[in-house]
């Protein structure tokens, strides 16, 4: 049974302790239904599958969305913490167990106050944030069906900046994500014996080499690009040449152009690979595609403001574009309602520091997806709860 | 229950159809030695764990060791032959289930023509062949302080030769063979920061494609070698850099000269190519080490021979050497006795003639490991159990 | 005998047809000469060399320096043009012809209206921008004590953009450059026979691929990053292999820790590759360093506001940052006065904005270095007189 | 003026010193003109341009063509010796001169014996056996209406065995060889703006790496296959991207089948890479052709033979089949005549027997083709006279 007495950071570890990957994520959803409905608001669970809702009313004034996104990786954890993941294999390596449990303190916050504000919260609990899919799956599942359609979308995303500091980039802020899965086909046979064969092996270390020209020569060096291999996978024996190949790729850009032109690039190189091994077609199968996240600039600039009022302008940055990818844009678009999404810092401020002087924060400061994340707890649950109730009430009305 | 009533062809479907991994063949061992015993051998199970050996004396003169191997391989099935591996994953792609039913074919036959015959036959069924391990672990088990020590050691292995066809290459006959599993360390972090991390799926294959310059530019032409990379796993999602790969070699050459170069060429490549990647320093495991399989002349010349006068010279070719590997010369060089180890033919006749006249063998006759390879039942389980009586008594006294 | 009647388009022609490398500008710095002093410039001639520096004193007041660079590169040719070079695999493919021609032009330009301004302009036309050394080369060689130190550097760079279009990036406008010079040393032998070798031809394929990973893979997908391997050297003939292979890279950031970080990730992979080949160490010569070029804010806010005035709004673009290079800057900071260097437009306009249109910019509009690359004559070379003559007016003082 | 007194040692170090490229052998083609007519040889000149042939008529009996070939390889030497070549860029690093001198001091040898033997000798200096053309020019020209047609060819190659062994292998002895021209067509441009031009540096280090696994990957690993690039270039200048690389191949193999095998793949590789880099077709020149060399069974048995009983047992040895390739056997089939060609040892026995011991052979003796090749002068030259009127005298008639 769900603790509601619990803070966020016990919250927290408790999350942590406990991550469930894409579209299982039925205890968080649990819990963060028990959780809203504990602290009064009209609840809507399983919208797309697991997705939570809780909707607060509060007199008249704007809808406020508040966003938190619940799933782990499939990352095995290695951080050796007391609350490391007890699941082997599956990870909160990208902090969704912090959005989480801010927003379950953020919407805890917003009751309390409630004599202060005016208009509606809706505090969404959303699935599978990675491998994508779970914003539009709450879409299609009538999400503005069954809850208010905001007026404006906001959310956070803890990641490897100073713990305490927030940092909001106004228009192009997350690169677009597509991710595509390869299959290549050789022919396999016995490891003595490569001339029977078509070896997918060296097919993709072929491929893979090659694709590391796209972003290196056929993209402007002054856009941002990716192109990575997440994922490679071939053959069961060491003496056994298998059939084929399988990879999983994961592009970021800023503009459509060039996220065609790395697409038609991976095309190119994939079929031309393929056939300078003899081999067959390969099979390229298009798996998710984020679209860029965009903030609302006039909505940036107004809770920028309200950062620095409310935390001083110390704790306030730009952090700039960042190339990873969110789908939150989609609860926004599909409410026509402006989007503001920003930063919060997880991690430890003097190591912080001490690497960059150093300049050695990409090596000593772990970034999301890796198995050694471990934003320190605080300031990082307070900064994100008040982070929340500071935006909100940026939008929402003063109590008349 | 076993059977023992079924023929070798019997046997063999049934076998194939219940393929077992590496030291895992109880279901196989148990067959044999019921069969053995059946037969009037006195039996011994257990021997290097799943290794069965039957010993028949009858009467004095020379002690014959015949050689079958049980074990099956991580191979996905893929003939749609109507006895197929019900094992998803697992199939009798080398062939070792021929080997089992000839061999127990044979032992029935050697029974039935014991008064033509006089000496001992010791009928072993060995385990692991593929990956190593199996006649070592029954060596080192005891196995010639629990049946007797042979004065020759026989065995056969079928392969995408012309069904009916024998033959015998004097001399260095298969490869010596070398596995090696390397662990390549990156570190991993998203998909969307590679500065952050050093990536070991670009290093995986940047050690593949270096590796296949050991074979064309570091070896000699004149020689044979080969280095496969049959195994190549990293990563478990698109989007997130893992933190190592892991790669299985298989190696083959015929002197110890090359093998040493070959070995020392891969763990040059593979530590450079850390360094160049600025990762740490890989890890290199020897898992498994055959000795190249060195037929005796004289034995050799016997046994084709007896091959010739008992099937006709049309049915006996020289395969030449052959690049795969077999462990059954250590039973020999235990034993301080000859090895003479032939090849059994089990390809289509036509189809094969056809082939070799357009030049597409390697194309059109799937060889051993391939999830496509399917010997035919006949001649060749006809032809297997023939060729083991005749080699045995090629070596066995007359009766007196 | 120099014709110093020449429009800067008939001049134009006649430099293009007759290129020179770098520190070879002998003719180029001839007419130069002679133009200056029979327009009254006071000239110094042989500095660094072959640099042509005029001085006009024209009462009190600023000291500008109008900067031209004037060596030409060792392509071949390839437009079609009736005034194309005559110097067989030498090119005027940068458009420094353009920058000479505009010069004397706006040298005779500012003569012609000297009673409506005050102050000293110097006129400098400098060698072997290409390839470096040359700004370095006529400050060592004491300019600065030779003519006036100015109190602004000025100059201009031909681009792909719209003939007639000018454009100044405040801040950091251009990349820093490096260029090396790698030497992998193999050992060579006969062509048939790698094994005797350490073949340094796949030795410097893998080197060239690997270092597509430092952009790919270790510079953050935000920062901007070149790495290019413009010439690769090896062998005399085709069954030699050859004893080292030559490799000349450039390199461009726009941050120093960026510069660093890909430095250091060159010499560490062409130092990993030989070991992988198991070859002697490799020779890494630093050939050249270009710093950032950094525009002066307030004085590119000057110049921007002074083109417009004079050319229209819409005659005015942002060039953003161009990972081109430049040594103009070294020019500025001996003399320690701000820098101001913009682009001036060389492409047809309507091909310019069908290309742009249909997405083909890059493959239709032929950009600096290529041996396509034609400027338009006209509106060209007027608006680069014009240009240079409205940027030093904007710093030189009124006539009294 | 040609010194007709020279021992063929001082022959060796004259020639050696001047070293003449394909077709340029004017000077060396001279004095082998005059050392034959000093002999008493009809001489004739200018056979496949720079070829020449002497004609000994001594009574009846066999006619014994003897060949030597005249070329030496654009290499730059490195050998430190005396008598290195004069000549930059230009070495005999193949040992022809060995030849040419050897086959002058045989010519004499067989003058001085003539009382001995009946026949007719043909003493051939060819022209171009590098780069290949140089026999069948010879033929072109009308060789057989000059000279007698032989009824044997007859010749020896110098290479890294102990000075004082020859050998001869019956059967294919030398490789059949291909030589390619290709051209990857790529589009230049600035070497900062990579994304405007199709990279052909990059394509370059892709073709080689994949070229590699032809031999690795698709020839059986018991056939003799050699693929090299032993010529690359592209680009002229670090900062520019150049159009386009080229690259020079030398392809080896033993039979039709993998010299097809071979071929098609180097085509379907190269247009594939060039395909992946969205470059146009690549060119692909096939500019010269050696069939395999074999020795005729039973006469390089009598030559075997005659070498045992001229110089003992321990002075032949098996070379096996050597990976070179060889024209020889065109001046052979075009006659209609056996031929045999056998290896004649260069290498200082002590060092040689010392390398063989340590294992260094191919790191310490080197190689033909190698600036450091330098076979000892004795017992080198006396020895490949001996074996010139040894083989020559097994084939003519004793005198009667």
């Amino acid at each position: 049974m769900t603790d509601v007495s619990q803070s966020p950071a016990e919250l927290y570890r408790d999350l942590h302790r406990h991550p469930e990957l894409a579209f299982q994520e039925t205890r968080t959803a649990g819990i963060a239904a028990e959780r809203l409905r504990s602290a009064g608001y009209d609840v809507v669970t399983g919208i797309g599958r697991t997705g939570v809702v809780g909707v607060l009313h509060n007199g008249d004034g704007p809808t406020v969305l508040l966003r938190a996104d619940m799933d782990a990786l499939p990352v095995r954890e290695d951080t050796g913490l007391d609350y490391a993941s007890e699941v082997d294999g599956v990870m909160h390596a990208c902090g969704h167990d912090v959005h989480v449990a801010c927003l379950v303190g953020a919407a805890d916050r917003l009751v309390e106050t409630r004599q202060e504000w005016s208009g509606t919260v809706v505090a969404l609990f959303q699935p599978a944030e990675e491998g994508g899919g779970g914003a539009q799956a709450m879409i299609d599942d009538g999400l503005y069906e069954k809850v208010p359609v905001p007026d404006v979308v906001l959310g956070q995303h803890v990641g490897p900046a100073p713990a305490g500091a927030v940092g909001v980039h106004p228009g192009s802020a997350f690169a677009g994500a597509n991710s595509l899965d390869v299959t290549l086909v050789g022919r396999g046979g016995h490891g003595s014996r490569p001339e029977t064969t078509i070896d997918p092996v060296v097919l993709a270390a072929a491929v893979v080499l090659r694709l590391q020209t796209i972003v290196a020569r056929e993209v402007a060096p002054q856009e941002t690009a990716v192109v990575t291999v997440g994922r490679l996978h071939a053959g069961t024996t060491n003496n056994v040449i298998p059939d084929s190949a399988t990879l999983g790729l994961t592009v970021r850009a800023f503009t459509e152009e060039v996220r065609v032109r790395i697409l038609d690039a991976i095309e190119r190189i994939v079929r031309a690979e393929a056939a300078a091994s003899g081999a067959p077609a390969p099979l390229i199968e298009h798996v998710e595609s984020f679209p860029v996240l965009v903030n609302d600039v006039p909505g940036a600039e107004r809770i920028e403001a309200a950062f620095r009022a409310a935390f001083g302008d110390a704790a306030v940055l730009d952090p700039g574009q960042v190339s990873g990818s969110e789908d939150v844009g989609l609860l926004a678009t599909a409410a026509g309602a402006p989007l503001v999404y920003w930063i919060l810092g997880g991690a430890d401020t003097p190591s912080y520091l001490a690497a960059a002087a150093a300049g050695t924060l990409d090596r000593d400061v772990p970034s999301n997806h890796s198995p050694h994340f471990a934003p320190v707890i605080e300031p990082t649950l307070t900064r994100g709860v008040e982070a929340l109730v500071t935006a909100a009430r940026a939008w929402l009305a003063p109590a008349r």
